[in-house]
């Protein structure tokens, strides 16, 4: 059993994250990890700490040798990249917050790692203080996952539980959010979903060896639910979260996408609430677990990103076994989903594009049915994103085949309701 | 990155657990682990596989240079530790799952593993599918550990949850777990508290770096539940649950026992039923985490074993680094515990131990009060195990001082109840 390493580190950003684990190292010597110096971006604001620690010259941290590890918690995902990738070719390992930077240089960062052999751990990238993805990558390292669905995105589970259960409107909710910490500093990424699926891409990464764009990913936000439709959940004894999955088909391959979804009160994910993230995952014979925390706020990030720096100490690496050590498995776009699609004009639903329809009501506002229509034509055309259409995944979303089931094809002029 | 080896095993046990294990590995050729010999007691009992596959030998396994993991999901804790400190001697890696043993014998375990630099892995043996102890051990390996109160132990509450929710009496409920596979072939060993307080010791090791005899620690288990303390937590909207809980003090030390509690309705642990185990942790920053999934049963207790064997393959140790590499915590007698009581005959409670009564109640069969006791005194004087008398913590349970609060003593004469 050998004892860990001393680390001095290089820290990029000094917002509440930065100054956050400046204070607990200071505070706690016993981690035998130092920041040395301290890289911000305006020198005029005043800290909490003394003025010599700081500067704004990036090299001064990426060409000291004594550094040994660069963490970055800085906003902007083009500069994070160019210091994660310097700092792994000087020889550094690195500690990241940066998901959107993550999932939009996945494959260079693969590759990085392996040219340099220095470490790069991320965990505070997804869903901050449960530690997702190391129990991914050491625990669930067989073939025995099959399922995994996930709240990872703070902020829209902050205005979700917001607007349902305090009668919030979107707008009030999400300054809410915005006050208290949890959300990105432009609230799209959030709310349009961006953030969920840049974590959900690396997240497939670690649970089944998929690398892939985010743009590749069938995603959407919270930014069409309405009010109506939170009628319609309740009516049903039902929520709507926004839900990141991945299942394991019986072709072998993977289904993973990121969508509003109606939950059962009796699901797991109706058990997370607020700000915190929850991830379920199915695996052989253990049935169901449930990770549970934070997954927004700068120190449930801090302490994420000071589990990361606690594993430096003993050179912890992912091994990425899934992809490497393993056959990864393909994603798969031939399946079908049944969703819930509420809308004004029915001229913006293309109405043959769905197989069935299972139910349907027409108010003198609004309109909504629950259809099953093929991925393949969700992914190519996004109508469902615009024209103040809300499509929120319904009853046990996914189908892999319809031929299995002897349902006729019902139009909606069959159904009488146009 | 290194690819991983290949493993041979030799498995002792071929009960629900052994068998379920042999069936995964014939079916996922991709873990390159095979099962090489499996050691049994009873040679006449019909099973699942080839007959050449079966011994009674134990030293066939134990002296077989070619396998290079043994793997014990056997009933019998004293066979079992000569098997595993048989197999760690001679050069092996060994899984256990079994509690008792390692409870029992966690000091000389700690010591053969040094001596022998083997690997010894028993996920399996505490919460089963939840992996807690990699957990403890891996991510949160530093300072920052404030608490962790966990249900460990998935029959009493089954047992429990059949009590509140389905009215069942003590004794249904404890069959209908028996039936399920859920309980100890000693019930016992479950409902009395052994089981859970075993589990209890080498999480400890893991959480703090306490190494500690079973019985050296304030336990109970729920043998003296009764219908009027159900119904006492239901009119206080509370269940009662069996926790195991630890809690880092203000003098540095920890507090830690396994005893009946109340729960309130919105305490993560209420979420927890049937043979579900639950895990929730305090640390630095990141607020509470909850781990949550089966916790007995054969086939979680199955996956854990795997996910110990999968890791075998990239030559993982437990390091236990809060013994090691920090200075390992001490575990403290200097507090108070809230306790509640509830009793037929006054005479066999010491009232005179406790500090102070908050709350009583006497009706015409069974009274009850909420008091505050020494930890010392419950620990010296088990008068609340027997005689009918059921002690359950209740509220805010620990008490660190009473010098602090200036509450004035109340003797249950003054209160004027008997």
């Amino acid at each position: 059993m050998t004892a860990h390493k001393e680390l001095t580190i290089g820290l990029f950003g000094f917002g509440v994250v930065g100054e956050g684990l400046y204070k607990v190292l200071e505070k706690t010597p016993s981690l035998k990890a130092r920041i040395k110096k301290v890289c911000i971006k305006n020198p005029e604001k005043k800290r909490q700490a003394p003025a010599s620690l700081f500067t704004t010259e990036k090299n001064e941290l990426l060409n000291d040798s004594s550094i040994n590890v660069i963490v970055e918690v800085i906003d902007d995902a083009d500069a994070a990249f160019q210091i994660v990738s310097t700092a792994l070719k000087n020889g550094k390992n690195v500690v990241s917050a940066s998901k959107k930077m993550i999932a939009e240089h996945l494959q260079e960062l693969l590759r990085l790692q392996q040219q340099t052999g220095q470490s790069f751990l991320y965990e505070s990238a997804a869903c901050a203080s449960i530690p997702v993805i190391r129990n991914l990558e050491e625990y669930y390292d067989n073939d025995l996952l099959h399922s995994i669905k996930a709240i990872v995105n703070g902020s829209t589970n902050f205005i979700l539980t917001k607007m349902f259960e305090e009668g919030l409107d979107f707008r009030q909710a999400l300054i809410l959010a915005q006050q208290l910490g949890f959300a990105e500093s432009n609230p799209k990424l959030d709310v349009e979903g961006f953030d969920a699926v840049n974590k959900w891409t690396f997240l497939l990464t670690h649970a089944y060896g998929i690398v892939i764009r985010p743009d590749e990913v069938l995603f959407n936000g919270i930014q069409n639910i309405n009010a109506g439709d939170a009628t319609v959940a309740r009516e049903k004894n039902q929520q709507i979260k926004l839900v990141a999955q991945a299942k394991k088909l019986q072709n072998g391959k993977v289904a993973a996408f990121v969508m509003p979804q109606f939950i059962n009160h009796d699901d797991h994910l109706a058990f997370v609430k607020n700000e915190y993230n929850g991830v379920v995952i199915e695996s052989g014979f253990a049935d169901k677990q449930f990770f549970y925390g934070k997954g927004a706020g700068s120190l449930p990030t801090a302490s994420a990103v000071l589990s990361d720096i606690a594993a430096l100490r003993y050179d912890y690496h992912y091994e990425y076994k899934k992809l490497y050590h393993h056959r990864p498995h393909e994603l798969s776009n031939d399946l079908y989903l049944r969703t819930y699609v509420s809308f004004d004009d029915w001229s913006y639903v293309p109405r043959d594009d769905f197989e069935w329809i299972e139910e349907w009501h027409a108010g003198e506002e609004r309109k909504y049915f629950v259809g099953v229509i093929a991925f393949e034509k969700l992914l190519k055309n996004t109508w469902w994103k615009e024209n103040n259409t809300s499509l929120i995944l319904a009853g046990d979303p996914i189908i892999e085949s319809i031929e299995l089931r002897n349902v006729k094809k019902k139009s909606l002029e069959l159904a009488g309701i146009i």
